[in-house]
């Protein structure tokens, strides 16, 4: 493929991408791949994660494990990320073994330190949360003592889904706070509560030619500090979108990005918009553009990384909602309610495959699209109630 | 699931689709199937056909073969085909044993002879160019003096775009047609050459508990007897429209047809649809629903044959051109002029995955929406020129 710019291919004519993780973000990326001709090899800890029954190849190991990784890395031409757990320096032992990897291990090292992320974002002059790093039960106090209570106590690493944070309302419960996410043991850092009227995210894809697309600001609500729905676009106003969208552009040119990320953003009662994180991957707020857009975040994903042309990223429609669908409890793997879900024949449903449910577990999710913002997010929430993974 | 209707999972929690052949169809069968929770399990001849890298379980083995077929059978709770070539006998002694096959052995085994379709369409008072069985060279003279030549010589069984099937232009051509088809070895049949001005076809969906449901219809242009591009909506008048809609609901009910069905006609200059023939399968004139609507014949035919409820079937756009992408010579699987082709952000492309390109060879196909039918013909057809397999 003489065309295609920065990768060569030791398969020379079928790229293999290798993609380190399993989960529902791997299969989706992994599907949209298959689609371009792409072969798709997965790693993950577990052989029936739900990457597993769509790729030609899928070892089972651990990723954080050079050992492991740098002989899985060898039949891969290009290795990208489904999550940003595995540790830089893993990343970096892969990147001077001469393996390609995109988002880039320094890319990574930023990103998966939320303190040092939102140093290098602050950095750059964009507005984030006020936050200092915690070494110990004291910094954590006087943070408190000079922003205002509550505040939030993080882990600068492994979070996610509101695993890893936790509010601290008053400098009494510091010292359990900070005993609670263990401290000792963990990096910690705080953040000011910002008190936002709307959480607003954008997905941003770079290439390394230097193409850049931004799909359109979405408004998500979560439930429990995990996703719960996702509203394209956003009902703001346009210059809010506007300056949610550089904003976006620019954290992810703070930390080099390439690929799709996802940046979290908090908008105020006065329209100051803070960036909350990046997510250097695939985000679940960009799940809606396997319908909504003509290409999805999946397929821009592997077009940036192999350094391709990226599509389109405009809405087919003018609305679409998505619904993460959470196990309620243990439980099979299908769900209860699936066929009253697809009565609807607008419904877009997405099951995961993953073999078993768990409370408050991503099972899978669905989109609606259509005209109307309000009628279809009730609809779409409609809908999901009536699918029950676990019951 | 107790809510499904028919299928009793054998894996309690996900149903194991088996998807009988390994082709591109069988691929976008189980990509639509894996996303809506399924399992899949395919079997072909090769370990490197396109479906291989995208199911669960990938069995090498000769699906003619009963003894095959059987062992293979076990671990799925349905089964579905890929086309029409299985022997309805290998598929009566699946059922035979207890296992659910869907299209059913009785429905393959009128519609994969073309003359046994062709005279139960005809029986059900369908309009059918004038046919008639060929058991010697005579039988075919006497078709061309009786309704004119050309005539179209067809085998009634494994033919498949244009393979199969010759032109005779008079009586003296006649044994040389037999032979070059084996008319010895292999049932032939005759057919009256339709002086057609359009080929129409239509995708129908039918589900065991009676729902139904059909796909816009759609013109298609075939160049050396393969499917080159298809438009849709076709291009005609209203009346014609719902007439060859009627046609082919009629038409697959006619064999009781469960799931999805391609039904293709010629359209005359009087205004006369006649059916060229039934597809018991999905068909690469459905191909441009993946992304022109809501649900995909791929997703539309795992729902129909899990008796679930079905997917909208409208057009997310006013107009769609799919344009199928073949080999040009021998060579590698992925395409030169790919990156020229997804330069246009409209772009959708789909790569099947082949390990080689073969001269006329199915290599992938791009599809492209828009607003006006001409305009978005032309650019899906230069689009598709781009792309070179095997130079």
């Amino acid at each position: 493929m003489k065309e295609t710019r920065g990768i060569q291919f030791k398969n020379q004519h079928r790229p293999v991408i290798g993609i380190v993780g399993g989960g529902q973000l791997a299969r989706m990326q992994a599907m949209a791949a298959a689609r371009l001709g792409c072969i798709i090899h997965t790693i993950e800890k577990t052989d029936d994660c739900p990457a597993a029954s769509v790729v030609q190849k899928h070892q089972v190991g651990d990723w954080n494990d050079p050992q492991v990784l740098l002989p899985w890395a060898e039949s891969c031409d290009l290795i990208t990320l489904e999550n940003e757990f595995v540790e830089a320096s893993t990343l970096l032992k892969l990147e001077e073994a001469g393996h390609q990897i995109l988002p880039t291990a320094s890319t990574m090292a930023v990103v998966q330190d939320k303190w040092h992320q939102k140093e290098r974002l602050k950095e750059q002059g964009l507005e984030v949360p006020n936050f200092k790093k915690v070494d110990e039960v004291q910094d954590l106090v006087e943070f408190g003592q000079e922003h205002g209570w509550p505040v939030v106590l993080k882990k600068r690493k492994q979070g996610y889904d509101g695993k890893g944070n936790t509010t601290v309302h008053c400098a009494e419960a510091s010292a359990e706070a900070w005993e609670h996410l263990g401290g000792a043991q963990n990096p910690l850092f705080v953040e000011a509560f910002c008190p936002f009227i709307k959480e607003l995210a954008i997905m941003v894809i770079r290439t390394p030619s230097g193409l850049q697309a931004t799909y359109p600001v979405v408004e998500t609500e979560q439930k429990d500090h995990i996703c719960h729905t996702v509203c394209a676009p956003a009902q703001v106003e346009t210059p809010v979108k506007d300056r949610a969208q550089a904003l976006g552009i620019r954290a992810v040119e703070a930390v080099h990005g390439i690929g799709c990320f996802g940046v979290e953003m908090f908008l105020t009662a006065k329209g100051d918009l803070l960036i909350n994180e990046l997510a250097p991957r695939v985000h679940n707020s960009g799940h809606y553009t396997i319908e909504a857009c003509p290409c999805s975040q999946f397929e821009n994903h592997i077009r940036a990384i192999l350094d391709w042309p990226l599509g389109s990223t405009d809405l087919v429609r003018p609305t679409a909602t998505m619904v993460n669908l959470l196990g309620k409890s243990e439980g099979p793997a299908m769900p209860s309610g699936m066929l009253e879900c697809l009565q609807d024949p607008e419904t877009h449903l997405h099951i995961y495959g993953k073999t078993h449910s768990k409370k408050g577990r991503k099972m899978g999710h669905l989109t609606l699209l259509g005209e109307d913002p309000e009628d279809i997010k009730v609809r779409a929430i409609g809908l999901a109630q009536s699918v029950q993974f676990g019951l």
